[in-house]
């Protein structure tokens, strides 16, 4: 079995913003896709693993475009096992236009696997008897030439900027708020005019504690020198945690 | 060439709801997807239509299902035109398991082409001699066994019961509050009860003006004996028209 998969795509009309440029959602959303196609194929999909118990858990997703693929556009998506360790796996992906090759940009991302009946961490190197390790290629035999996740952290005092109210179409077959949809809300808080006169070259996300449908999210964005930062809490309005609990932190930096 | 055009895709995890079947707003997209590539191959694409100055505009869309897609089905879209009328085009959608052709459900379209130039309705027994003609199928050569689209009309005096603000994700390449997400708020109305216990049987809606990134749009929602009806209006301030003006009328019939 070859390490990469190769998922491909078109880029459907009503997948693209107001300048005509793939939604990033809907590039994590194609992203999230290859990577479960790439592990269904190896026998580590989270269909193959609910059966033991098993499922995958998304920490960190970091994507980096120096073009935005455009309407209409075929796209290709290589993904990959960087590494493996006991808690946490590696997943790369290149992004790249399938007629002429061009590389559009890259992307990495961070899971681990948890134990769908105790909640808890699992030892990947131990499940399957560490099968999965027999996929991982080292970043010399398949680069992925951007830089690591960031360290994402809001100022003390960042303020709310808006509360956004969860209903139906944004809960997963899980019943949580879909990874997407965070992707979705947070470039929502962006003006029209920053989207006309700029790109966004890299955006990251971490995946902090799960939310469901009917949560009030507040939202957090702290313009900084090298981009904005944005957390998500969620309001539990308890006496013991007045600011709500932190669900996702994420960085926009623009060009 | 054919006059029916088969679509396939499959029912991605992301594009499930809780209880693990096909978002309707999807199944929307993917129609539209069909309805597009069934135009594009036969000459009267968006893309093709833009360099004659012309474009179509979806006016009507009306969904029935006995079943919805599951997660991870493969499914097959059939669509054709039923007929061409000098402002109107019907086309309808036939939705079934690409395995073992199990019939989902079907749906229907009204669309209108309009001069982009003067935002005025075309003759579409003119527009390229009328050669859209040559695709259509009476309604005996393939039947669409769902009812036409019905007429929803809101009682006077119906209440507000949400205003939604639309972002950077709402809007289309035109800039319009595209298809599906109103698609989207429409169902968001509903609560997560209301999704559990029951199914929707039928989906109707019809789109009257269009709205654009930073309107508000105020949500009527009306119960009655045979579904809910629900209206859009855009929310305008002026003294003129204290109550907006109607962008969408939409029916929900649940079983």
């Amino acid at each position: 079995m070859e390490k990469i998969e190769t998922y491909r795509f078109t880029v459907e009309p009503f997948h693209v913003d107001f300048t005509g440029h793939l939604f990033l959602g809907v590039l994590g959303n194609h992203l999230l896709n290859a990577a479960g196609r790439h592990s269904h194929n190896r026998g580590w999909g989270i269909d193959q693993l609910n059966e033991a118990h098993y499922t995958w858990v998304l920490s960190r997703l970091s994507i980096e475009l120096t073009e935005t693929p455009a309407q209409y556009e075929h796209v290709e998506v290589e993904t990959w096992v960087e590494s493996v360790m006991k808690l946490f796996t590696e997943r790369n992906f290149l992004i790249r236009n399938a007629d002429d090759g061009r590389v559009y940009g890259y992307a990495r991302s961070i899971w681990a696997m948890i134990d769908t009946t105790t909640r808890q961490p699992s030892n990947l190197l131990e499940v399957k008897n560490g099968d999965i390790l027999q996929y991982a290629l080292t970043a010399e035999e398949k680069p992925c030439p951007i830089a690591k996740h960031g360290r994402i952290r809001l100022p003390a005092g960042a303020q709310p900027v808006r509360t956004v109210h969860t209903y139906y179409s944004d809960v997963d077959i899980n019943g949580h708020i879909n990874s997407v949809k965070y992707i979705e809300h947070i470039l929502d808080l962006f003006p029209r005019r920053q989207f006309e006169q700029q790109r966004i070259r890299r955006f990251e996300i971490a995946y902090k504690i799960e939310s469901y449908m009917g949560d009030e999210l507040t939202l957090y964005c702290e313009p900084g020198a090298d981009g904005s930062q944005i957390e998500i809490r969620k309001h539990v309005g308890s006496p013991e945690k007045p600011a709500g609990e932190s669900i996702v932190l994420a960085k926009v930096i623009w060009e």
